[in-house]
């Protein structure tokens, strides 16, 4: 029988586009495996708002790594944690993720991700990911920031990302992944460019998953869309409450009693 | 300068009706402060979908009060907790809550609220709160759910709410919740027969905030609701991205990434 990992990096080898939804708690992890995902990726950016913290290594590793493990448990689908830059250790925080129960992470190459001036050295994030190939077993998914960042001079962005994914693809990612690229032309040039498979962020503007997998992108992830979209959502619903004293947008559709208990009920 | 138990009670003695927003995370609980709710409730049908659990006792007390410690502590407002009907130990369970920050606590009156036949004896519930009254000044929101698990014949409900608010009064509480009851005549009759401030729950079809407050409740609030919704959303989130490949209920309407962040950095 595989393991979650051996299943997660062979859903990098298509023939389709591996599409992940970023869970943010056990709900929404179960949520999504019951739609039918092959594997769940959580959102660092989520799981630190709900528990209380700004995106960007606010939050300690112990309390990121203890909703991986709530998620890896309450699923049956391997599960691919958001674990930032890795915390100050990335390898103990790697080693973390195994013993928390999860089949890969996705590695920032900057210290944070609300900090453009914080993008690692190439060679050095390199080292980490070999360390990290070496000690585990985990699917690796090597992120550059340079696009998401607004890093260097636009002109220059381009080849810096292919530098840098192709570098830690070279380390021993399994997977590249560059977020804040939306436009197909720029995506379809990455794709010849890197040399491995290529992740890309849905957002507003962003490419249908017909369309990123015609231009040979192998994943596809949402980030924190869905736990922000709840908590617009959560806004509307305190608004209409405090200034109308009413409450339709919370009864318009919700997911009945029943059905939410029943989620946890295996 | 009064303390958050101060002020959650006298939100109760009017003039107008309190109106609660319930929490499930730290995310909807920031959200309901900042759209100006006095104080924030929690819902336990909320945070133990949060973290992978179903309502009715099946979460721990430590991980509900946890996350009623991680609220306390992210708002400055007071913080009143469901504590279900006390995990085995409502004494200690309410001692727990005064250690987290919180300024109030629900109780119910059944041992699970899934199961009709849990339903605690009226002396043996006064009795744990006339304990609860003397060991802590939270304030005490008693519930009965006759209405709301719709027990015994529809006949007596009126009578036996009426007989078990009355009595959980008696024995110290600050509040009577009555959840279940829609309908603004019997609305209307409770507030006449309860012998203290009343709480009706929000659900589809009930009374607006203006209705209640005519009617004389003095305490309205929306339970596991605006949590379901998310719920609802995210589902409808992970249908179409499963379905059609596309994102636009994602896309639609979510808290800007900055903003969200914003919440956490006070």
């Amino acid at each position: 029988m595989a393991s979650k990992t051996e299943i997660l990096r062979a859903l990098h080898q298509g023939p389709g586009i591996l599409v992940l939804a970023n869970a943010w708690d056990v709900a929404s992890a179960r949520i999504f495996e019951n739609a039918g995902f092959p594997a769940i990726a959580t959102s660092s950016a989520g799981v630190a708002n709900c528990l209380g913290f700004a995106d960007g290594e606010r939050i300690s590793r112990d309390e990121m790594i203890g909703m991986v493990r709530r998620i890896a448990h309450a699923v049956s689908v391997p599960v691919t944690a958001d674990v930032e830059n890795g915390y100050g250790d990335a390898l103990a925080t790697a080693r973390a993720i195994v013993d928390a129960g999860g089949a890969g992470i996705n590695l920032e190459d900057v210290t944070n991700v609300q900090d453009a001036n914080s993008l690692v050295d190439t060679a050095a994030q390199a080292r980490i990911i070999e360390k990290i190939r070496a000690a585990t077993d985990l699917v690796l998914n090597a992120r550059t920031d340079i696009y998401l960042l607004s890093i260097g001079d636009s002109a220059t962005r381009f080849d810096r990302t292919v530098e840098r994914a192709n570098a830690f693809l070279q380390a021993g990612a399994d997977c590249a992944y560059v977020p804040g690229v939306r436009d197909a032309e720029t995506i379809g040039r990455l794709v010849k460019a890197v040399k491995g498979p290529l992740n890309i962020l849905a957002t507003a503007g962003a490419p249908s998953v017909a369309e990123l997998e015609r231009l040979g992108v192998r994943r596809m992830s949402i980030g924190s869309g869905p736990m922000r979209a709840s908590m617009g959502l959560t806004q509307r619903i305190a608004k209409e409450l405090r200034e109308h004293g009413t409450f339709a947008s919370m009864t318009a559709d919700p997911m009945p009693y029943a059905d939410a208990n029943r989620l946890f009920m295996k």
